[in-house]
C-alpha cells in the first residue's frame, strides 16, 4: 500500500539548493542573477556555482544586482544557509567569453559547475541540485564523454534505475523511453519499465502535492491499439500487466488511455501525471500547453535535481532577454523535492518561508 | 508554381450539401435536427438523408423542431436548393429504435443513408458529403465489409490517393500514416507518401483560405532526428526529399521541425496545416487545444466529406445533450471546400449567404 508522509527535520539549518551557472555564453548567468533575488525574495536558501567574472560582468551589462558575494570552493556551504544566497566562484580558466560564442572552455567550466554542484550534494552539503542549460557541442568539445546532464548524473549519482518527467503546473509527463528512435519504441517497452515509471514518478509527485496521485497511463498505439487491431498487442502484452501490478501496491491508475484523447482537457483536470510511452507523446502535448512553465526532474537518483526545460538560447546571451520562469519553476521543484519547501505550491506564490 | 483561384460558378442554382444521419441509436439524429436549423439560419442548402420515423420521434422527445418536410428517396435533390433543407426518408427496416442500443439493423440502416449520400454527391446532385458518426461494431454485425467511413468513400469515390487531416480553426492536422501500430511507422513512410499528403493537404487549406497555405511538416522522430543520433535517418533519406520536391513545386514549407516544439503557440500561429508523420503525432496536439471544434476531412477523394470529430456518443443519445459544434464546424469546411461558400469563415460566424 502506498503510504504518504511528510519528512519533520530537527535540523536547525537548512541545506541551501545549488545552482549551476551552465554554459558561460548563454542565458545560463543571467538567469542565475535573476534566481538570486528570487531566492532571496522568498527564503530559498541557495548557492550558486559558477565565475565571478562573468557574473561581474553580465550584472555590470545588464544593470542586474549582484544577489550575494562570491566565495571560494572550499568554502562551507552550510554556512549559506543562514546568508541566504551566495555565489561560489569556481575559478575556470576561460579566457575572455564573447556571449553566443560555446567553445572547449565554456563547456569544461560548465562542466566542472555542475560536477561541483553534484559533489556537494552527494556530499550532504546541498539539498539538491538544479541545472542551467549547457551546450553539448561544447562539452563534446571540451572532452567529455557525457551527451548530457542526465548522463552524468546517472553515472555520478548511481541510479539504478530513472526517469525523465516534464512538470508544469497545468501537466506532468514522465518517460518510459526517451532519446531513442521511434521505430525503437515497441521494443525497448517492457513491463518493468513502465511499472519503474509508475513507481518514480508516482513518488515524486506524490511528495509534491503531499497526497497519493492520480496516474493517468497512455497506450502505445492509436486508439490504445483497439483491442488488437492496431499495434502487436504492446497494450495487452506490456502496459496492462504493469498497470496491474502498481494497482496491486495501492496505485490509483487509470488507463491505458487512447493517446489522442487523453490530453483533453477534462482528463488533464483529473490527471497528476501521465505515463508516456515515448518522448513525443509526453513532450508534444507539454510543450503546446505550458512551455514556459515546465522543469524537467530526473528521477530515481540519489539525490535532488531539477533543469530549465530549455537550452542555451545562444542567440538571447547576456542581453537581458531571457525568460526566467522556466528557471523559478525549477527551483520552486527542487524545494518541495527535497522538502525544504513542505507546502504544495505553485512558481507564482510568494509566501513561502523556508524551514527555521 | 502554385496557383490558386476562386472558381466562379454560372449555375444559378447552388447544389446542397447532403449529411448522412449516423446510427439512429447514437447522438446524429439529434445533431440532424439542429443542424437543420442551422443551416436555414445561414441560408446553407442541406438535405439529411436519414429516417423520418427516427427523426420525428427525437423531434418529439427534445422538443425540437422539424427542420423541413420529408421527400422521398427518389426526389430530384436540385429541388432542395430552393427549399433551403430539407430530409429525405430512407424507410430502413429498423424496428423500434432504443437510444444507446446499436444492433444490425441500425448498422444497415446507417450504412444506407451514407451511401445514398454518397451516390447522390457522385451524381452531381449534390456538393459535398458530411457524416454523423456510425457505429463500427453495428456496421460489422450489419455485415459490412467496410471498417469505417473512410474505407467505404475510398472505395465508392476512387481514390488514387487521398488522406485524413483534422480540422479547427486553430489547427490542422493532415497525415502520411493513420491507422497502423507504431512501431510500423517508420516503414510505411515514404518520400511519395510525405509528398502526397503535403499536396492534398495544401491545395485543400489553400481552398479553405483562399491564398497559398504555409506547411510546417515535422520529423519523425525525437528532436527531428537530432542530426542522425536518433532513428534511422527518416528525415534525411525521406521527409526533406518530400520538402525540397514540394518546395520546387512552389509550396511554402517549413521543416522538418522537431515533433515537441512544433505545437509552440507561436508556430501554430504562423501555420496554416502540420503535415504529421503518424496519428498521435497531429491527433495528440489538435484534441487538446481544440477537440469541440475539429472537424475531420478526408481528401483526395473525387468528392468533398467531411465529418465530425466524435462518435455516436451512446451514452448521451437522444438526450438533448449532444454538442453540434463539431457537426457546425464539419458543414462549414464542407461548404467551403466545395465552394459554395467562397468567403474564408470561422464556424461562429452567422453572417454568410450561399450563392445565388
Amino acid at each position: 500500500m502506498w503510504a504518504y508522509s511528510l519528512l519533520v527535520t530537527t535540523e536547525m539549518t537548512v541545506k541551501p539548493l545549488i545552482l549551476s551557472m551552465g554554459d558561460p555564453a548563454g542565458v545560463g548567468p543571467e538567469l542565475c542573477l535573476r534566481a538570486g533575488s528570487w531566492c532571496r525574495e522568498r527564503h530559498l536558501p541557495l548557492v550558486i556555482s559558477g565565475s565571478a567574472t562573468v557574473l561581474r560582468e553580465v550584472s555590470s551589462r545588464l544593470s542586474l544586482p549582484l544577489p550575494a558575494c562570491f566565495q571560494p570552493a572550499d568554502w562551507d556551504l552550510a554556512v549559506s544557509a543562514a546568508a541566504g544566497v551566495s555565489i561560489v566562484d569556481l575559478e575556470q580558466p576561460i579566457g575572455r567569453v564573447s556571449p553566443g560564442q560555446v567553445n572547449a572552455q565554456t563547456g569544461a567550466a560548465s562542466l566542472a559547475y555542475v560536477e561541483y554542484a553534484i559533489e556537494r550534494t552527494l556530499q550532504g552539503q546541498a539539498a539538491g541540485v538544479v541545472t542551467c542549460p549547457i551546450h553539448k557541442e561544447a562539452w563534446h568539445a571540451a572532452g567529455c564523454p557525457f551527451p548530457g546532464h542526465t548522463e552524468l548524473l546517472a553515472a555520478r549519482a548511481g541510479a539504478e534505475r530513472h526517469c525523465m518527467m516534464l512538470a508544469a503546473p497545468e501537466i506532468r509527463c514522465a518517460l518510459v523511453t526517451v532519446h531513442v528512435g521511434l521505430a525503437e519504441v515497441a521494443e525497448l517497452l517492457s513491463v518493468r519499465g513502465v511499472l519503474e515509471t509508475i513507481e518514480l514518478a508516482g513518488a515524486a509527485v506524490g511528495r509534491m502535492l503531499g497526497r497519493p496521485p492520480v496516474i493517468t497511463v497512455l497506450g502505445l498505439n492509436p486508439h490504445a491499439g483497439e483491442g488488437g487491431l492496431f499495434g502487436n498487442r504492446e497494450e495487452e502484452r506490456l502496459i496492462i500487466p504493469a498497470i496491474d501490478r502498481a494497482r496491486a501496491a495501492g496505485w490509483q491508475i487509470r488507463g491505458p488511455l487512447p493517446p489522442d484523447t487523453a490530453f483533453l482537457p477534462r482528463i488533464r483536470q483529473e490527471t497528476d501525471v501521465f505515463i508516456c510511452m515515448y518522448h513525443d507523446q509526453g513532450l508534444i502535448p507539454l510543450k503546446a500547453i505550458a512551455f514556459d512553465d515546465a522543469v524537467n526532474v530526473t528521477l530515481g537518483l540519489s539525490i535532488v535535481r531539477t533543469s530549465v526545460d530549455h537550452g542555451t538560447a545562444l542567440d538571447l546571451a547576456w542581453q537581458g532577454k531571457a525568460f526566467p520562469s522556466s528557471l523559478y519553476a525549477a527551483l520552486t521543484m527542487a524545494a518541495q523535492l527535497s522538502e525544504i519547501w513542505t507546502e504544495p505550491m505553485t512558481p507564482g506564490a510568494t509566501n513561502h518561508v523556508a524551514k527555521n
